[in-house]
């Protein structure tokens, strides 16, 4: 085996973004709603590590990628124990930790297939009413969507 | 930064598989088709690397897990340049260049959506008329299935 094979040549990124401790099994998930399946830089994950504070958990890395505060509120909705952390020169500049948001506009859809925001082109708006089981009460239809329903629009 | 967030903490596999040379941006597919994302081990990957010979590569490796060879085929429709190594013990036990199969059954939708096989309850059946293209012969309508409209089942 070349080097490669055997260490995935994995060093510190020089820019980027590390998501460190995703719950393990919803790493996927966060590259998808990140769309890092489209990204050409360097993407970099692990799922299953051991982690001392959960157990097992995901770690992603990607270089000279930056995230939106939307775009972190997606991830608390799989990921709320998730760490952003930028790095620039090497250098740790920023720690984010992820938080749930009070209210969720557009980017989860209603659970309720006859809720308005699936029938009419009306954007979906919740209210999280248990950020722990991420139960999203609609604004509209007042169904509740819970955390195994979460469909990403 | 702790350890883990510098260096994702990836080193030699005692026992699984690693599947080097996945050409870039293909890496998600691949994954996907082998079922990764359920997977309960230690997986790793890299996206958008280096590569002497292809430019940008991805590289997938995963702990304590072997693939079969209706499944290395699947890979080959996304990934025809890819390798698959199994390790046993941290050595390299086989190494096996994937084939582009003569023949692809089930495994692929056929693109013509009025063929039987989308219709009634025929698993699907193929001629591979170009390797390189990668051009798909339905066995029954006929119609050819190319590279970009390939759909697993």
């Amino acid at each position: 085996m070349n080097k490669d094979q055997r260490h995935l040549n994995v060093t510190a990124i020089e820019n980027g973004t590390v998501i460190d401790h995703i719950p393990a099994n919803n790493v996927f998930k966060v590259l998808h709603i990140l769309n890092l399946e489209n990204n050409k830089n360097q993407v970099l994950f692990g799922d299953n590590l051991d982690s001392k504070k959960y157990g097992k958990k995901g770690i992603i890395k990607v270089s000279n990628t930056y995230f939106a505060a939307n775009e972190i509120n997606k991830i608390a909705l799989v990921a709320p124990t998730a760490t952003f952390i930028e790095i620039k020169d090497f250098e740790v500049v920023t720690k984010k930790q992820v938080q749930v948001p009070d209210h969720i506009q557009r980017i989860v859809k209603c659970f309720n297939p006859n809720c308005i925001t699936n029938v009419e082109c009306v954007p979906s708006k919740f209210n999280v009413v248990d950020k722990t089981e991420m139960k999203l009460l609609c604004h509209y239809c007042e169904k509740i969507t819970s955390k195994n329903n979460i469909v990403f629009v």
